[in-house]
């Protein structure tokens, strides 16, 4: 990225809190168990316990792509399938780690704004199990979607209870979670747990910590599994406690709901800007950290001077604009009267 | 670790060094490209090229077996095989990663003093090639070894120049590389690329880093496969930067160096206060930051009282003590004394 | 199946030519090296080059799964990605084998009469290439379609041109390769490797063989790859003389002809059988040796009680009728009875 | 091989016996339910079911290695170990399939004469489990070994007991089961289900037929998981029948007794040709279908002329002189007196 170039980019072009810097400075005197034998980490699974109960299981790894493949391979064998959707992040930005890892086949199912739907599961879900292909095991959703949008309770409950009636389980990729707790207006559990999720990747990268997202199971059952696939997966590192101390602060200190919180006011007035402003539309309900919109050619040139975002679609100019916790008001003011040269 | 324990048990349960935390904490602010695109990131990778040469290529990682595995699979293929040690990490502590990654069959072979020999390379190297076995292609070897010694120039060249004849390449799992620099009193290329050495997993966190581990490839031939093997193997961090930005103060600084020679300091000093105790024999040449060694079971028991170590062969009562660049002068002289209760 | 009932299931319902039971008798005596190393093996691998081409490269394995997936495996990086149609055999009735033995992605695009499209695979292949996503390798195709119908030699020009142009292979399911050719009264070549098929998978098995496939590779580079592959990948049969006399006989007494010249010819029939009677309608162009139609459901009940047939899409009661080398005549006139009284 | 040439190299070298082509033949006539819905499969199933007992799951599979390989993918988990000697043919001779396509780990043992003994196994099963190792699940025996020798019943027993008090399973690679039911002088379970063992790789190729394998579990335990991983794993051939056909001959009939009976004895005599001469020692007990001698390198190059054997261990001149069913008394008193040239 060039020099004075504002990012609406990416919420991963941030940097991190300073709350959460100073918590790793602070982790960083004294000798700990390795592997997550430490303090930190027993600290920040206590207040993952905190919000979603005590019987919960509680793992960290390094990125949101581990944290997504890593807890499917713990719950799946390789002849049992996941069904996501065509614009997953899994499907799309993953390399394919996802079928290479567990072995699994990945059924790529069609979506509405970035969702699945019940009708567009049954034709894998109810077909006559047989051994010429494999056994649905894992319906897996993306929250907020990778189109920005938000799960209702509803909608994750219909999709819960149809997967629990067929034997399947619920996997949430929450590498923005929360952005859609402050969305839906929701505490946590509110959405996932109590909504019939059954596994969750809880993102905290992406909203103010430096690395390190949390796998969360709603069951013992996979402890044995998750802790050696972990380990198999090249995902346990040595010094947990410097994970371990950044997700204590961004739960206790509320910092997940403080940034998710500003990042979706910034993409608000980002479509505000953008109302009404000749040749625009906004292709998706804005409502989280990002805005999908179609704008002039010439205006996405314009703006590409000064900001950086990517072009979602080329063949209808469409792009997204998405804030961070880092995003500044002054940045969008300026964002805003750039756009206003267009009205 | 229960509070008050004084560490012997590993480098895995310091902390990090201060100029590491400053360094990251100074990388937090400010917009930068995510996955490795940022200025940080990039100011690593000329350290490494400072040091081992601008035609390398430097990748990063974020555990020790992942610099292995990934390493070792952008220049394999699965049909190929990988000799290594019977005391290696690979073989032992990481859970049948690399096999399950790559696919590869990775083959055991005696080693001496934790170390390789070509004589030991031999019966599987020089079979007749044919569709029933796997094909050698990788040697891999580990510097300083598992029993904390260190390989002499010579024998890693004696080693690289047998493989090289074969077609096969070597890899050097390097996660204690500065302790071996120190040991050696060599410059880092002249026992790893100078020697022969093709692919280097140069650790940062076991001295004095938090986390992240680099991948150097003395050859610019797996730059396109490492990097989608990198993002498959779930190891493409997003805010690469902090990493990077520890990196950087580790080379530039001279952290790794100053580091790895206090830990090697204290382990010295470990293996003096042991000399000549009754019932003691110390097992292997002390060489880096480790001390093995067969201790009177009473005595294990005595220390075990305050100090955290690892039996390392039970039938034999051996033990390692090992040190890290947090061990301090104070906790060595009380050990020592604690040990002087049994001359 | 139950006794009396007469097959349109699947060719693969179907015995052997006498002729392929005559060699495989003829090839039980006698000592000969094994793993393909006997001179069945080397006569059918001499019948293939004497159709493609002595410059070719001949494989036999067990399975029509095997020869698609070991294949691909030779000429494919885990970390680049295979197009394949949405209806075809690789993606829906392989259980997930090729992306679990190969770790790539299998990247499903949608097809039309059962074919892939250049449009259909533009998407994927001319995106700008990033580690974040898998890097197209093979576009597979298959040979008749799993609806039976028949790629047109321009046709498959048109997605070799274009998959070579970007750099990518070009991959045949010829699990019914036979059928093709005699549908578009062709050589074998002609619509193979002259039309820019890089590797085929040749069937034997559903067209008069017992078992055996081939994969021919129309260049020598996968040579090494391959043979290491079939043996990691479970398929090298010690025995191989077995089928090697299969397929010399197959390809030099011209069964591969004939057989599925009266396969056609019955399903051709049984098309005219259906043609016309209220209710029914034929929902795929009939050109190799399956019928897809749309039957009246009292008609598909009636018709069950004495065919074994395949209920294709339940929604719509779209059934397949699929007729064999072994189909008789006095089936398929007694078949057109029973379809009469619908009339 | 050479025109003319005998071998005593492998009894995969043989052909089929006329009994096994004559079933065949006989199963190729007639429409059959594809994919092991036929009556053969059925008829095949309940041989195996009248000798081993009516509760025990049986399928069949094309190769050996293909046996070996999903019976274990069906019992384990990734970061599940798999205990195998260090001259077994999962370790020598599969070119790494079962690493590859498990993902586990096959950790080799050392043996005694081709056998495992429990002392080997103890280091890897007692140690405690921790999630940097992966955790024992399986160990293998071969029989008879690849020296050609055989397991008592206690022998057996004894691993068993120690497995399955260690909470492991027993899997036996018995590709050449029939020599050593012969060479014990037992019926089949005595030394298999009834000793212990959990799962059986039930040779057929390499004593007179022409190809398949059968994996027997003694229990229903992982019905699900083999015939999901059989299809995945490439091995669920379309024409089962021709499987069936063999293996209920093979079974019915007896000729897997006679065969290896004959096979057996053949070695014997070779043993006896050899037994006395100058400069050979043979070098394993003679127990089954195979001999194991050093031969001075004179007689090595001079019956190299005539017969076909493989330089087992170049470095002392061990040979490996193998029969099988199709051996001939004429070859045998050739070879004798071939050798007794050099007495």
């Amino acid at each position: 990225m060039e020099k004075g170039m504002v990012s609406l980019a990416s919420d991963n072009y941030a940097g991190a809190s300073p709350e959460i810097v100073a918590a790793v400075a602070a982790a960083a005197m004294g000798t700990a168990g390795a592997y997550g034998e430490d303090p930190w980490t027993a600290l920040a699974e206590a207040e993952f316990k905190q919000i979603f109960g005590a019987d919960i299981s509680v793992f960290f790894v390094m990125t949101g792509t581990a944290a997504n493949v890593l807890s499917i391979d713990a719950v799946t064998r390789p002849f049992e399938s996941v069904l996501i959707s065509d614009c997953s992040h899994m499907h799309m930005d993953e390399c394919g780690a996802p079928g290479r890892f567990t072995g699994s086949q990945f059924i790529v199912v069609p979506s509405e704004g970035g969702k699945l739907t019940v009708e567009g599961l049954r034709p894998w879900v109810e077909q006559e199990p047989e051994y010429h292909r494999s056994s649905p095991r894992v319906v897996s959703i993306t929250q907020t979607t990778e189109y920005a949008t938000v799960y209702s309770v509803d909608e994750i409950t219909a999709i819960s209870d149809y997967a629990h009636d067929h034997g399947l389980l619920v996997h949430m990729d929450g590498s923005r979670i929360s952005n859609a707790a402050v969305a839906l207006g929701l505490d946590l559990p509110a959405f996932t747990r109590d909504a019939g999720v059954d596994i969750l990747s809880f993102g905290g990268t992406k909203n103010g910590m430096m690395f390190g997202e949390a796998v969360l199971f709603f069951s013992h059952d996979y402890d044995e599994a998750f802790q050696y696939t972990r380990k198999q997966g090249m995902q346990l590192v040595s010094k947990m406690r410097f994970v371990g101390a950044q997700f204590e602060a961004f739960l206790k200190m509320g910092i997940w709901r403080r940034n998710a919180a500003h990042a979706n006011a910034m993409a608000e007035k980002i479509a505000a800007a953008l109302q009404g402003v000749p040749g625009v539309t906004i292709t998706q309900p804005v409502e989280a950290n990002a805005v999908f919109a179609i704008l002039p050619e010439a205006m996405i040139e314009a703006l590409h001077k000064q900001y950086h975002f990517y072009i979602w679609d080329p063949a209808i100019h469409e792009v997204r604009l998405m804030a961070s916790f880092a995003t500044t008001d002054a940045e969008i003011r300026a964002f805003s009267e750039a756009v206003n040269a267009f009205r």
